[in-house]
Parts: C-alpha cells; sequence; structure tokens
C-alpha cells in the first residue's frame, strides 16, 4: 500500500475494491466490503470499512475476536448481544466475544462502518435453532434480526 | 467499555476523555487524544483518535511499529518517509516501521485523525541532529518540518 490513499469519491479509495461482504451465502443482504488497512508490517490487525445499502442487514453471527466498530456515514441499528440500539453518524460499537450481533441500515439511509479486528481471527458462528429460539425470546430482539 | 458509546458533540464520545497527546514535551503543538477503542479482550490492537488544532503539529518521530490512519475531521499536512503530501477528509496514511512522519494541521482548520496501532508496541525515537540534517536537505521537508 502507497503511505498516501486519498477518497477518490464518498467513501471510495484509490487503488481499493468494492468487494462482496462474504464468499457467498443468503443470511446478509445489500452490504459491501472494502480493506482499507490490510494487516502485517507491524500491524496485527486490519481495518474494514462495510457499507449496508438501506434495508440491507449484516449475517447474524458470533465468534471468539472481537470487533470494534465506528460509525462513519448514515444511521442504522445494531444487536449487540440482548440488546438492540440505534446508531447515529461517529457512534462507536464495541462486540465482546462470542456476543451475538447484527447490523442493519435504516429504510432509506445507508450504514458505513470502519471495523478493526486482529489479522489472527476464528470462523462466525451462526446461530442455530435454539440460539435463534433464544433470542427471539426478546420481542425487541425477533422484530430485528433478520436470517 | 459499554457496547455502545455515542458521539455527544462532534468528536467527542460519551465517558472517553480528552486527554494530552503525550505526557510532556516542547516537540509538539495544539493536539489532543481520545482512547476510542482500547485494545484486550480480543483484540491485539487499539484505536485512537487524534485532533490537532489550526497551527498545530504532533511530534516529528519514528518507530518500528506500524500507524494506520484515517483522517475524519478536516484537512491538514503529513511528512512520510521523505514525503510531504496535503490530506482531505477521509484520505488513509500508512506509516511503515522506523519512517519519520509528522502532522499538522493546515492554518483555520483541524486536523482530525483515526490512528490505529499494535497494543504491544516500542517507544518513539525523534531525530537527532544527523537525522534533521538529512531531512531537512530536501526544501519541501524543511519547510514542513516542526521541531
Amino acid at each position: 500500500m502507497k503511505p498516501h490513499v486519498r477518497q477518490t469519491e464518498p467513501f471510495r479509495w484509490e487503488g481499493i475494491p468494492v468487494s462482496g461482504y462474504k464468499p457467498s451465502g443468503t443470511h446478509f443482504s445489500g452490504i459491501t466490503r472494502q480493506l482499507v488497512f490490510e494487516g502485517g508490517s507491524g500491524l496485527a490487525c486490519e481495518l474494514r470499512y462495510f457499507e449496508i445499502e438501506p434495508g440491507g442487514y449484516s449475517s447474524l453471527e458470533r465468534h471468539r475476536h472481537a470487533h470494534a466498530i465506528m460509525v462513519i456515514r448514515g444511521t442504522g441499528g445494531v444487536l449487540v448481544g440482548d440488546r438492540v440500539v440505534q446508531l447515529a453518524t461517529h457512534d462507536l460499537v464495541r462486540v465482546p466475544p462470542l456476543t451475538w450481533h447484527q447490523f442493519r441500515a435504516n429504510d432509506g439511509v445507508p450504514l458505513g462502518f470502519l471495523c478493526m479486528v486482529d489479522c489472527q481471527r476464528d470462523v462466525p458462528e451462526r446461530p442455530d435453532d435454539a440460539a435463534l429460539t433464544r433470542l427471539r425470546a426478546d420481542p425487541s430482539i425477533a422484530a430485528f434480526i433478520r436470517t
């Protein structure tokens, strides 16, 4: 990577491709991924920029690694553990290890956020039927999650 | 840290103190530091937000750890290695290991940026007279740096 990488249009950067969120799947919708900083060469973490289009959502998942997130575009909502919260631009979200989480853009507004993660990390787990039943016991979570 | 931390006013966050850039020194000016994400608990890096007031500057230094930076407020300039470049909001800067660097806000505009670093990192080194002479051999660097 060059020392200086310009933003070429809003939330797009010179030489950084806009790629799919995950290689495949039907458990997410309308979300793109840009790797703004690779790890290695003195960095144990990487920084990604995800953008969810209005009405879209990330996958409902959990894993042993943590997420450190800053919203930098738009607004949306997130499930973290047992709470659904509304997010404004520049709000922070910390997803602790083994905590169910899912991000959603609101209708009419994209949700764009930076997400810092360890380079060395485990593969996400999706909820089985028993986990979904436990999550849906809370009506606000039942109304929020998309699978 | 709570899972959700709101931005309470522009570039200030609930419960996150605004602190001095470094414990002491006269080799920087007009710069504050907020630790937006601590490391640990599943994160090998931390994320800081630095804000330089108009006319201010960070220290001219280098170290073995790398910096991964995104400007999120205002504009400014940076020396990275042997180049001085102008920065716009959302531009990215990667400072490789052992590379001299210094950030400056432009006159009249603050420069605010996120900086991702490893939790385990070495202490920065400042240039000695010989290093300063080498840096100042380039007129654009000589005009830019503040010591």
